[in-house]
This record gives C-alpha cells, structure tokens and sequence, in this order.
C-alpha cells in the first residue's frame, strides 16, 4: 500500500482527551479515531490489526472444531427475561416500532443457547462449540482506557455444549491450551498467565487470562512456578497457588485479555435445553463459554509493545511487515524505490510505501510511530552502495544491506 | 468440512413463519436462523456464503482505491441532530447511562462525513474514498421478506469525497463500472441493470440497481437496449430511456440489490467540511454514497437460484464448491470416500463431505436443498467401475469419471 492512498494519516499531536497510552499512540498513528467515549472508528491501518488478530483466534477456535456463526447484536428483552439479566446495568435497551421490547446483547448466551437448542437433541449431537467473532455493546457509564473498555467493541465468544461436567472439563482443558497459542502467536505469550477469578453462581472458579505488565490496571498473586495467578477479587479466600500449593504468591499489575467460565447448567436449565442420552432420558446440557476481545487485545498489545517514539507491533499483527521508505528527491532514488516495491508485492511481502514528497525526518518519525517490524530506507547514500538501509523497530542498529540479498 | 461436524443441520419443513423463498430455503439448508422479524443468525454454510459475497465486493471497492475501514454503530444523536435526521422513523434511539442521547447508525453519512474532516484539508487530499462492511440498524415497522429487509442487516458502504462536481461525476461512473463487476462476479450479470430512481433532495436521479425477475417486489420499466430501467417512483415524469431516449419501455419485476447517490454538499456543508483549493480558499467538499447490502444480496441470489428440491448457488458464493457423498454401509466405500475427502482437501478444493450414517436417500435430498454446484457420489455402483458419478447442480444428467481422471 501506498502511504499517499491511505485516508488516515499520522497526526504529531496526541489528541487531547487520551486517557491512556494505547488511545495516544492508535490515534496518533492513524490506526483509530474516536467516536465518542468507549466507541471507536477503525482506520485503514488499524482494521488490518485487527483483522489480523481476529484470524490468528479465528483459526485456533477452527483447530479445536468449533464452528464460526455470527448471531445478531438486536434482541428480543423476553430473552433476558427469561435468564433474569434484564436488569443488568450494562445492557442496552431500545424501543420497536412494533412496540417490542429490544436490547443489544451484551453477551450471547440468551441468543445461543436456544439457537444450539434447535441442533441438538440427542447425546449423539454432543459436544458441539460454536464462536463469533462480533461487535459487543455494554452501557458503561464510564468508557474509558481506549479500547481496553469500550461501549461498542469487538469479541470473540465461544459456547461449548456438552452431555456431561467430565466433556465440559475436557473440553475446557483444551480451550486453556487454544488460548495459550493464540497468546504465543499475539507476542503475549511470555507475559499471559492464566488467572483463577471467582466463578460466580456458576461455578468454583472461572478463569482470566492476565498479561503481567506494569501498565495493568488489574491486580493479580503469580506463581512462579505454574505460571498460574489468582485474582484479587478471590485472593483473600485463595492465597496459595490453586495448583501446586505455593504460599508465595508475588503481586503483579496486569491486563485481562481473557476470560473463560463454566456455565454449567445455568442457562440451558432456564431455555429448557435438555438432551436423550444412551438410555432415551432427558438429561441437563452443560455449558463453558469462552471470550476474547480482539480489540481489547489490540489495546493491551499498544500498551504494551512500545517506545517513547511509537508502536512496535509483534510480526503477526502488524499491519505491514516492511515500511520502505524513499528519503530524499532525487529521480534516481524514486526509481529505485519503486523497483523495489514492485519486487516486494511481487514476492507477496506486506509492504507500506511512504511515496510522500515530505522531509525525511517527517518520514522517519512516521516510520517510528506507525511501528511496522522493518524499517527499510533507500537514499542517496544507500544507492552509492547498490544497498538499502535496514532497521527493525525494536533494534537500536540499522544495516546495509546489499538490494539484490534483501530477503523477507 | 464433515457435515456431521456442522452444528446447524438441514430440515425437512420449512419454518411456519417463512413469508418468502429466501427465508424458507435458507432457513431449511441450515444457512440462517431467524431470531425475531428483521433478525437473523448466520449458521456456518450461510456465515460462508455472506463471507464470499462481502469479499467480492471488498474486492472491487479496492480496486476502485477505496480505503476499507470500521466504523461503529452506536454514535451520539447530536451528528444526526446536525443533519436534521434525529427525527427519521427507522432510527433507533438509546440512552447512555451517562445521560448522552444516542442512535444506532442506519446509514453512516452522519459518522464518515467528519471523519473525513480529520483527515482533509486540501485538494491535494481529494478525491478520496472510504468503505466498510458493517451491520446497520433500522427500526422497521414490518420488517420482512427473510433477508430482503432487516432491523438488523448487513451492509457494504462506500462514501467518495471529492473538491468539485466533476471529480464526482467520474467516480461515480466508476463506481457504476465495480457495481456491475461484482454482478456479473455473483452470477446476476445478465439480470441486474442501473435503475434511475429519484435523487431525492440532494441531485435530479439516485440510481439502484435491479436485478431483473419475476420474484421481485419492486416495479421497473427497462430499456431492451441499454441496460438501463426507470423506477417506478419517477416513471409518471421520466417515461423514455434516460439514455437513449427510446419509448418502449418494458414493466418488469425487480429485486434491488445496490443504490448509489450523489450527495453533493447536503452532509459536507452541515458538517463545516470545507478543503482549500490551489489559491487556498475554502471550497465545499462534493460527497457520494454508494451502497449494497451483502445479506441482502445473499436473499436475492435465494430467491432466484433455486428449484423445487432447493438451492443452486453460483459457483462464486457457494458454501463448498464440491459435495461429496458416500451411499452405503460398505467398509470399501467409506475407505474411497475418505480417500477422495482427503484428496479433494489436498488439491485445496473446498468440499463438504456428508459422512453420515443416514439414508442414501436423505443425504441426496440434503444434497439439493443445500445447493453446491458440484455433487460427488461414491456407491457400490460406482466403485465396480472404479468410478465416482459427478451431477451439477443445475444440469438434470450424472456421469460417471473414473476416479483418478476427477479434476475440479
């Protein structure tokens, strides 16, 4: 892509009301504008983000066989009668013409539950797992931290259903697992530990998943060992590890990216969703559900990976693997420059290309704070030694690199 | 995919509420589900099909340099207050707990025209263009015909801007050139012509673009030689071809499957949206809007690509390009039909394989109402000459190919 084509461009300025580092840097590199608080415009640079990330969830909930649906945000208030959350503070609630009673869902169990009710009906359809990757709205009545809380944001949620706790349990276990790859492939892997909150009136325990990072606004006790953490919310009833019994917990800021709960009975008790099991008898289904928020990973990731100068997007999510830039207005240095972007869509590699007739400090500055992973530079000085210059964003060192042995 | 892996199965009755085509044959493949009037689910063979027609749109509104971003659905009610469309029947009003009154967007002029603002100030910046993919919200009265008119629905809309009427002209004939691309990409080319219907208060004509057939609900007086069609609306005072001037105008039925206007400066100017121009004084911006509503066309493909037993989808959007059964109990059919799943998978042709242990005769019947262009068998008759029979979805003849000479 180039520069000059995209809509959003970088702005020197933070915008006045940021409360955070992630609103500051997503704005001021053209990723996000907002809307209002807590409700977010995504800009050609940011949608790739968080398209990027929406696929590396997407393709792990696939491997564990879940199916992708996408339920609607509209919904009838009778559903929300029926569990009993239509007083719940955060939900939206909007007025047919028709005279309906409508809201805007919140989460998805009062959607998906009799949905998957009109699938299964026998022990032969379980487990089964649905997902979608769709907007969310949530009253708050204060939005806040870019988009680490927002009133309209984007999730993924994930609805197992299952015959028994013992399919639930497994099931679980493996979507633990799932989520850990996604944080692998996200660059949070190191950071993300699995964190036992309360559980509600659904169970023990559910589970967050917590990046430890000094920016967190969350509280979380780590064990060293298990790469395990308890929530403060439970950590008065729980202070050793839940897993292998250590006394010392160490408490660390954090950002929650995560969050799985076994609902057990909860909802399918209340929609009447029952199945016929071996023996033709109407059994209780067992239900998880498992979320995550795309766009508040996109938060947590600006929070997290960068510098005083801008973003430093991990290779999986950035939004272009190289940004080439053309410093300086000699013809024979555009010519090169576009050579050489041709030659890098031709091999397939994401490139940015600020074709810009602007000052090279303002393209380098650019460069810095938009955050793609490789920073490649032909000027004059580059061309003298048929070479171009080669930085990553998180290296102090920038390289020559002969043009015809640069690889991607 | 195994369709004994998909959660959303096929039905033999068609839904006792169904008021048209599309939601009785979507409904019944297993596609959608509706979840109030206006109100859908997207199950993992119709979340595919939605998918597959977004991207061929996504793909020409690149094409045209159109820059792919997200806006949100929820926006405060003062941007529509602005406009004077705070009081527009289909808007749907929220209250925010923090007292804001505010809407969900049931089109996005009153988002992206200050958006745009941000980011142009000069005619350097201009002609520019942005769209997204989103869901939009209008509070319908009646909302019916399954997919054809939504509370909730999908929608791809693109807004140009550009620093006179000229520059629009040219896009916008541009714009028509996309439009008729991805039509003839999504199997309605032949059917679909540019309809001249009112401009409302913003220019003389608006155009839609219907595609021509008897199950439509609208009325069109077409053109035989130019591709072109009167709306009903202005036929009273526009009873010639706008083109060619031709008399003969024939009444059609038509369902509409895009719409595109030239705002002009109605949004730009209420905003403040000015640009200066090469001696640096302030110009309005001229604005256009081009839409089409991807679940809509979803439910016009259904309407039109069908037969008593079911669906026929164009290759294009198909859910899996080839539907590959196996009929009988044999252990050696099961072998050869897993054999040739697998194969298929290799060769990256997208196949559904029914590998379910239900009659010969349900999953034929399945096969029909479910609608990929290419249906594989593997019997016991098929197998004693080595053989699979291959039958296109819309031809009436099976063949048989030998096994190893099957090509997709």
């Amino acid at each position: 892509m180039r520069y000059s084509q995209i809509f959003a461009k970088t702005s020197k300025t933070a915008p006045s009301d940021a409360d955070c580092v992630n609103a500051k840097l997503l704005t001021q590199g053209g990723f996000v504008l907002k809307q209002m608080a807590g409700v977010y415009n995504y800009l050609p640079l940011g949608l790739r983000v968080l398209n990027k990330i929406q696929n590396i969830i997407r393709e792990e909930m696939n491997a564990l066989g879940a199916n992708e649906i996408l339920m609607p945000a509209l919904t009838q208030a009778e559903n929300y009668q029926i569990t009993k959350r239509d007083n719940l503070d955060i939900l939206f609630h909007l007025q047919g013409r028709d005279e309906s009673e409508l809201v805007l869902n919140q989460s998805h169990e009062e959607v998906v539950t009799p949905l998957a009710q009109k699938y299964a009906f026998s022990y032969r359809d379980l487990p089964m797992a649905v997902y979608q990757i769709q907007n969310k709205f949530r009253n708050e009545p204060r939005a806040k931290s870019g988009l680490l809380r927002g009133r309209e944001f984007n999730m993924k949620d994930m609805y197992s259903f299952h015959a028994n706790k013992k399919s639930l349990d497994e099931f679980y276990e493996k979507a633990v697992l799932a989520y850990f790859k996604i944080y692998e492939r996200l660059g949070l892997g190191e950071l993300t530990v699995k964190t036992y909150a309360s559980g509600g009136s659904f169970s023990k325990y559910s589970h967050e998943f917590q990046t430890v990072h000094e920016v967190g606004e969350d509280t979380v006790y780590l064990c060293s060992k298990c790469r395990v953490a308890v929530n403060k919310e439970i950590y008065h009833e729980q202070n050793t590890c839940p897993e292998c019994g250590a006394k010392d917990l160490e408490e660390k800021k954090a950002i929650e990216v995560g969050n799985i709960f076994k609902l057990g009975t909860r909802f399918s008790d209340v929609f009447g969703f029952r199945y016929a099991d071996e023996h033709d008898k109407q059994q209780s289904v067992e239900m998880g559900c498992y979320g995550m928020g795309p766009s508040r990973v996109m938060g947590a990731l600006a929070e997290i990976f960068h510098d005083e100068r801008g973003l430093i997007w991990p290779q999986s999510v950035a939004p272009y693997q190289v940004h080439l830039l053309d410093l300086g207005a000699d013809e024979e240095i555009k010519t090169q420059a576009e050579k050489l972007y041709q030659k890098l869509l031709a091999d397939g590699v994401e490139a940015l290309f600020d074709d810009r007739s602007v000052s090279a400090g303002a393209k380098l500055a650019d460069a810095d704070l938009i955050g793609c992973p490789t920073r490649v530079v032909i000027s004059k000085k580059t061309l003298a030694q048929d070479s171009v210059e080669v930085k990553k964003r998180n290296e102090a060192e920038a390289k020559l690199v002969k043009t015809q042995e640069l690889k991607f």
